[in-house]
């Protein structure tokens, strides 16, 4: 993987860049849409490139090593072959799921004991059981297995989960540079940074982390249910010690605001569940401000969702036949909101890598973090 | 409207043939997609043109009167502005949705009282009401108010039903002769032979509606559970007199099979939710035979959906993805499996087509009913 650093905003940390993996370039800052199962729900492939204009997707380790499970991700070519994706995709470890797990695991050095939440079978998360599940899944980019603390989270445990994340760093970092990709291209591994809301560990777990030089970074950790002005505090303090000719992935964050602020810290790379989510509960992410869709007001707005952002869907369907088919429970409408909150971001971060080519991110960001803040 | 008669088959009662509405052509025999609630549920109107190749669609009176509601619809300009269906659509009268509202539906001659299936609320569809209606909804093609008998069903109850329904069709045929379409384009009104089972009383009908020399006439009351040869030979029955230079429309049909021995017996269009509705269980209709996608067998097949229909949904995703995503739950499941079905039974009536055209249908049908019809 390569990463070119090709522009930095006078008046923010913010950065636009070129990353190149065998399965094509990314253009940063960017958006990547979660596929949790190896499907962007509700979504088709075809959608996800023409419509959105994706560039990388996410999988997620913990779902995909249940159902359809690794033996099937084999047989397939791994996780683009299987769901046709050819774009540059990343998993997550599954860390973050087998630890929401509560009560249903147990934490040991050696890693996570945990059941499923299909049948409730027992298994077993080491780090180095977690890179070779990802190598079979087959992502050009894989996460570090690590622990992601919930907030608030004592120092103490804070301090011991941060200093554990990094000892099964190691045991990451030796695996995956012992092995190879299974179907002939490569794939880098993210460390993590973690260290809850606490100063001093985030310095010292993006010092370890930087000093391991892989190829890009990740802060994990956040957007977990903490204030934002701590969120972005503890991103600008970390992405001032991570290298600055490496992306630097900010994982879960989410709303276009907190967006735009991550990117202006130095973000490189985000993604987040809310825009399909809150799709299928009528919320839609306009270049204007916040819709629900389901509130009276729509329902005699013949206009298009929204005409600002290109895109098939989000010009074509009226905000009255979206809220018609979320009032009548039809699945085409959780299809047109999920597609068109997916193009808002993917556009959003597009528009912000523009003005960052021309200088003019910090004035605009200022501006468009009102204006799509605002409940319409 | 016009219907232009264009192939004959020389071994059955099969016809190739064209109508012409205001919103284009329709190449016949045609399959119609139902779009209950203003859409082909899980597709978007989009693929339902360039994927599937649909020339005309369903929507549902009864659906679409209680919700959007008829003032929404009205002030969109129609359903084909609403929904953005710029093709051929065809109403139904919404007389089987309220028949079927059993214990909360009271039939006078007037017309039929009911309640909202959403909302209790009471109304009352009359056959002048219907064609109001039907104006507002504005499709192409509207069907005349009746009563579909259902199955079985006693003989006095067979012909009291069926002659109320030929004394509503005159007051249908009244209302839309002494109104016009409010949307600039012409609408045009089908009427509907019924008469249960019964020779005499399907013979009666059918003359009944002959004489109205409308554009084109409709076969209720089929397929509502009486054995498939039963069906057959009573619309074998009801052909021999519907004129023969008018499309014949058989309702809510059905299986692959059932359509291409309906095409045989003079049958011009038709419809079903079978391959939307079987869709969303996972039951696929391919060239080679039907498909349970759930079935353990198909876990690591990753062989396109169907190789043989055209159509990038068929080819694009492989059998494995698709039992994954219905396994996992995935709306994207029932997405693929909803256009996929959709676009083999499109694929299967222009390929009856062709065969009339060449004059080989007969024999093409027969091997065709076979394979469509096996497990596989």
């Amino acid at each position: 993987m390569k990463f070119e650093l090709q522009h930095k905003d006078p008046k923010s940390k913010a950065r636009a860049g070129e990353i190149t993996t065998d399965h094509g370039t990314i253009r940063t800052p960017i958006f990547m849409p979660v596929g949790t199962a190896g499907t962007v729900k509700a979504v088709h492939t075809r959608e996800l490139k023409e419509d959105v204009k994706a560039q990388i997707i996410l999988g997620n380790t913990y779902h995909l090593y249940l159902r359809p499970g690794l033996d099937i991700l084999q047989q397939a070519g791994g996780l683009h072959k299987f769901n046709g994706w050819d774009r540059p995709i990343l998993t997550d470890s599954g860390g973050y799921q087998v630890f929401s797990l509560a009560g249903t695991r147990k934490i040991t050095e050696e890693g996570v004991m945990f059941k499923s939440h299909i049948d409730g079978s027992r298994h077993m998360f080491t780090p180095e059981g977690v890179m070779d599940i990802e190598r079979k899944i087959g992502a050009d980019i894989i996460m570090a297995f690590d622990e992601c603390t919930p907030y608030p989270c004592d120092y103490a445990y804070a301090k011991n989960s941060m200093e554990r994340t990094h000892r099964w760093l190691k045991r990451c970092v030796d695996r995956v540079d012992e092995t190879e990709g299974l179907y002939g291209y490569n794939q880098t591994l993210f460390p993590i940074v973690q260290g809850s809301v606490y100063k001093d560990l985030r310095e010292r777990s993006a010092e370890t982390i930087a000093s391991y030089g892989r190829d890009g970074n990740a802060i994990g950790g956040l957007s977990v249910g903490e204030p934002a002005e701590m969120m972005y505090e503890t991103t600008d303090l970390v992405t001032n010690i991570l290298p600055e000719d490496k992306p630097r992935y900010l994982m879960g964050v989410g709303t276009p605001a907190n967006i735009l602020e991550s990117i202006a810290l130095g973000v490189d790379m985000l993604d987040c569940v809310m825009p399909t989510r809150n799709a299928r509960n009528g919320m839609l992410f306009t270049s204007e401000g916040i819709i629900n869709i389901r509130n009276e007001k729509w329902k005699d707005d013949f206009s298009p969702i929204d005409a600002n952002i290109g895109g098939h869907v989000s010009l074509f369907y009226t905000k009255a036949y979206l809220r018609h088919l979320v009032h009548a429970k039809e699945m085409l409408g959780a299809q047109i909101a999920s597609i068109h909150n997916l193009t808002f971001y993917l556009w959003l971060v597009n528009e912000a890598r523009e003005k960052i080519k021309t200088g003019e991110f910090a004035s605009w960001k200022n501006m468009m973090v009102e204006k799509v803040s605002r409940r319409l």
